[in-house]
């Protein structure tokens, strides 16, 4: 009894210490707590289990709705988070760390139990099991939002095959996320996580980013800030062209897998580091991934190349090479900023959750009419978010003068 | 006469010197010279006189083409290039620097009398006269390519009304031209200017950059990279956002004025630098402009608030501000990069141009059923530009392996 | 039983690991494994019980002698190596984790029980106590160094009293020591604490660095490197104008402390951040210190102006102003990169315990005539590890001709 | 006559130009306007004649003092502004651009016919020849300043032969003059040289720096602000240990040069970049120095390895190598900020002059007892002066409360 209390209390502490840096979600929320605007609404939510997470359904809370929870994914289920949502902040929170298939299912079928008129996804498996399983409730539902690219692209499917039967908006690809939560989220977080798991130096280091999207520049980028000498490997010769231009060396992965400290996956590909380079690799290579999925390192080829497999430190994993070279993994090659640290900094999900919010506000508001497809989070909602996030950082900026919106747009029109 | 001689050597001298840094066409060049691609065409181009349009102009004459050139500008006509081209390198170059309007348009009609099948344009005035003045030559053309975004946005409306009558490639959208040029052109060639026309220290100057797009965030990666105290002004909240998380200070211009030693302009918009943001300015401000029309500061304005204006350097004003306060002015506000530099480098130049040669051959070879609208450059073009860009510059790349493409595409596709 | 055995492996396995980041010490055992420089030496050591210290005192064995250990600081020994040192390495060590102040003179007294002819010191407490309390030892002992700059000043001070009854190497003083560990080091692992104890986001952030000596200057430069807007704050102007010219803001505490987001003391100087600062800071500033000693922050200050203190997190304590704000402070104001991390990575100690290996050895060949007094390590001694270092990087540099080297000399001598 | 005049007005609007970024200078001048500590003193000078050094004849000439001019360099002589200072600014200037070796002796011997009782020196040679042609005027002279290092290694060499008559100050050694002029003035300047030279592109290039002391720091860090990847080739491992610890690639030059796009010698060596370098260099290849003296690329090599020598741009020679190859080298070898540039920004000099002007007036005021040696600048000028320059910046900095310098103190002194 007394454990589950002090569970529940460490849980506020964190979702309390996150807070105060979601200022994007506690300006909704002070601006919610009059108006009301979810008031009546029933929102069922298939999202990580964390405390950005609690953040996020605490405003939509006071926006007066009624939020449900369930976990997208066992793995990442903290149990004192949920213990505090469901004790403290009263709101219903189906998820348990590790649990299995069954009860990952049992705990949806929770969620849909409460006929939520408003589904918010990440992955999809909310709206997924409604539609093939409970499709007695679609009428009830308004719409629903999405917050990764995976969700979005089964959606999209769906929409396709006209079996999507209400509108979602694509959280994920709103400029206020794709922009933000890559390149400064995964940038710091990934060297974060290396740090965490190696306390190794990075200054004078010889450092591989593996693909030169939003993830890989923002990597790229804190590392040559951490003074690490910075090799980036592209397939695509125009990302590739840029990285040079951004004053990083450039090579194919063999040639850099000779020389690198550390080699670092952000590709969205399979086998990015597979058999070919392993025997390249210098004795001591440190490898991990900050891709979504753990395919971009060939773990498999690894293994069969190696007399052995000792984990010598916590998230860290020694491969023995038959040549008596060693290469170390970190976090099996899972997301090294969830597997070595945590994820991506509050100040990132805010802007995310604040789409979220703001988009089902908008669903509520303005989304009667809307088609069974997939939109975009409207423009304006966009700059909202990083309008509030540039007042909570205390950052004024200036507005067009009427002369300037005239001139552009007489420019823009072509006259 | 022997002036004349050595007004060609000088030109062709600075035509070889450019030539070293423009690989791209250079290897076209030699690709074409076997081929000939473009023979039996006759190409009118309507382009800065310069050693870099002399460069492109070669690689088409290496193709096979006939190319007849014209000056887009009278004021940015190099005498010398001029004279180079039409005696050392048999290409007719109808183009006198400071010409009137009255010989301007007398070149571009002569270059019309060679009855060019393809036009390059840099501002849309070779199609315009040609579609007003010649409609009966019409016939002979294939198509055209754009360099532009202000002849691009006069093509489309010309295309929306029905009134062109062949097609255009729009080379200013190529990634290979607009990611490049603004970013690394610019930013090294804005501070350049500066540099020239000051001698000034950056480093830990104070120094503001207004506007975000490509070409602010361009000059202020470069001032910080000098040492320069870097604030960025943006109307975009996003824009203002992604300033603030690269690490540079974000203010209203107002804010900025007050401490700025260094103003530079790059919104595209007019009166940036206004008369509210006048009397704000430290004695000794030095302002200028990098954005594509001199409209960004208002001199107008600047003029009315001064007792006195002197030209206290070459390419700098010094206006005596009522207060008894100077500021200063690079160029008149015209583009700093040009006004007191040499514009952008040629390596910038080389991937603009490579674009526009590839969309000559292209238009040739399969631009037959092409409707009379503006069309992208085709996204192979573009890459192999990047690729063969890479290859002069001795960086290899990786290729997607079968199995990468394969996991790729069914992950696109959401199966 | 089973237990005491897994602390013994686990100290080993972490012993392991660091060691893969000592390639300086690893080359200098590999070195003295055949020769023995050491052998027929004890050497008494009083260090912070670490896997790195483990690896200095496995060097030491690999050259012949008999190495005794004890904790220079009862907080920072690990039991695990500790245990690792005693039971698999054959290296004697007498400390245990927060001993108290007795526990702590008897481990000293025991490996001067061990009659050391060479001494190693962090702090003068061997040094101080052999002289003081077991003045008939002296006269067996050659030598000694010294790790910190507040042990050489002690021992100066013995010096200039004639009190000091043999030699020391001033370690500290060496140019592979003092211009590596501060910059590079705490650079990063002051920043890496920083973010295992928040998880705040950097990029974007108003980070504000006090004191820019070697410390101040890695810090700042990291916190840039990771998107931060730095500001630092000095009271030398030569070091503020430095500062300034390097592109960081520069202002006074109080001017800085209003804008903070984070304020990281370096100035080895008291009350730094003090009460006049505390009213003037935001709501939710995080303050810390990476300055030796936990005075640079008057936490006594805070605590007044304070209502309440709880520990939120980890390592985090906040402050909770009369005024309501809060205010947060990590790990008491001790050294952040200690307090919320893992010190100084391997590879910066691996320098600063091969000078500490070499002097040992050099005092052993070359110290018959060294007077008692401190002297600095021998300039040979200090490039042959940097020589080593950039060897085990894998990275080459040139030799001057003999042509320069004459050069160089007739030009310094004047002729 | 008009012309004559043109020439001084065109020179007095190049000193007041400059005198806008030399604010130190500009607070002395106010300071001593009042006063006149210099009043009845002549100042003999020997310095190049540009507008910089107008600058601190004028703030001597408002302390009181005569200030009479010869010139350092034939070559650097600005014709106007020795215009300027004989005809605006009553300050006597014996120089003459492209004089020859007899000129260049009777204009030294003008300067000191007027009896100066303080000489100002950049090279010695005013000091020199006073002392071994005119020693009869020795008794007049107080003491004197010295601006180079080479000026202050020769008159250190005369002081200890007792060769010297009167006491000197070594302006070189100052902080805030060697800690700025390199890493800032040659940093900026260098690359401003390269740039206008070539107007090649640096953002993706392969820049080497030769030598990693203040100056190739300086060039360094500018060239990768601008993009460019750097490789820093040193023969100090510890420097080569730094530069890689602050992310470079640190290389032989044998391994630089075969990728090198840009070599920049800055090492104050001979032949640096040396026959067996110049056939591995890359077809392109662009070479300058940024040491004082030309003799860093061996030149002489360079052309028996060629076929050719031909200038293909102002301040460029192309040598055509036996190879085929061309290797372009800018200003003849010369100092590339000096030789394709306009020299150290005034910012640089300002804070250089100001400590000549306090050097000179402390010189009259406490430097009755000095001996006849060389003497570093006295470290409360160096401070007044960094202090000055924040001031004239709008930058406030802290001062220490006077328990943190008793703190200090305390802890200095061991007790």
């Amino acid at each position: 009894m007394a454990n589950r209390e002090n569970l529940a209390a460490r849980g506020q502490q964190k979702i309390e210490w996150i807070r105060r840096k979601m200022p994007v979600l506690q300006s909704i929320s002070r601006e919610w707590e009059a108006k009301k605007p979810l008031l009546g609404f029933t929102i069922g939510a298939c999202l990580h289990i964390s405390a950005k997470t609690a953040n996020l359904a605490r405003t939509l809370q006071d926006g007066g709705a009624q939020v449900v929870l369930c976990a997208s994914n066992p793995l990442s289920t903290q149990e004192d988070v949920a213990a505090a949502l469901n004790e403290i902040y009263g709101i219903k929170t189906f998820a348990r760390r590790g649990e299995d298939r069954d009860s990952f299912y049992r705990n949806i079928h929770a969620v849909l139990e409460h006929r939520p008129q408003i589904t918010i996804d990440d992955g999809a498996d909310l709206v997924s099991t409604l539609h093939s399983q409970r499709p007695e409730l679609l009428k009830n539902v308004l719409g629903g939002t999405e917050e990764t690219t995976t969700g979005v692209i089964r959606l999209k499917a769906m929409a396709e095959d006209n079996a999507l039967k209400y509108p979602i908006i694509a959280v994920n690809d709103a400029q206020t996320k794709h922009l933000f939560d890559n390149r400064y989220g995964t940038g710091q977080s990934a060297l974060d996580g290396i740090l965490r798991a190696t306390n190794y130096l990075l200054a004078g280091s010889n450092f591989v980013v593996v693909g030169y999207g939003w993830c890989g520049r923002g990597i790229a980028a804190r590392a040559r800030g951490m003074g690490a000498k910075v090799t980036v490997v592209e397939v695509d010769p125009v990302r590739a062209l840029e990285a040079t231009m951004d004053g990083f060396m450039v090579c194919s992965l063999k040639e850099a897998a000779a020389k690198a400290d550390f080699i670092v996956t952000a590709t969205g590909n399979i086998n990015v580091v597979d058999a070919k380079h392993l025997e390249l690799l210098k004795d001591g290579a440190i490898l991990c991934n900050a891709g979504h999925f753990n395919v971009e390192i060939n773990l498999k080829a690894l293994a069969e190349k190696s007399s052995s497999i000792t984990t010598v430190k916590e998230n860290i994993e020694e491969y023995k090479l038959h040549s008596g070279k060693k290469v170390f993994v970190i976090g099996e090659g899972r997301l090294v900023n969830l597997a070595a640290g945590e994820g991506h900094p509050a100040e990132v999900m805010d802007m995310s959750f604040a789409n979220q919010a703001l988009a089902v506000a908008w669903l509520i508001q303005e989304g009667k009419d809307l088609e069974n497809r997939v939109y975009p989070v409207p423009e304006k909602l966009d700059k909202k978010i990083a309008r509030l996030k540039l007042k909570s950082m205390g950052i004024q900026i200036d507005k067009m003068t009427a002369e300037q919106v005239k001139y552009l747009h007489s420019w823009q029109t072509g006259t």
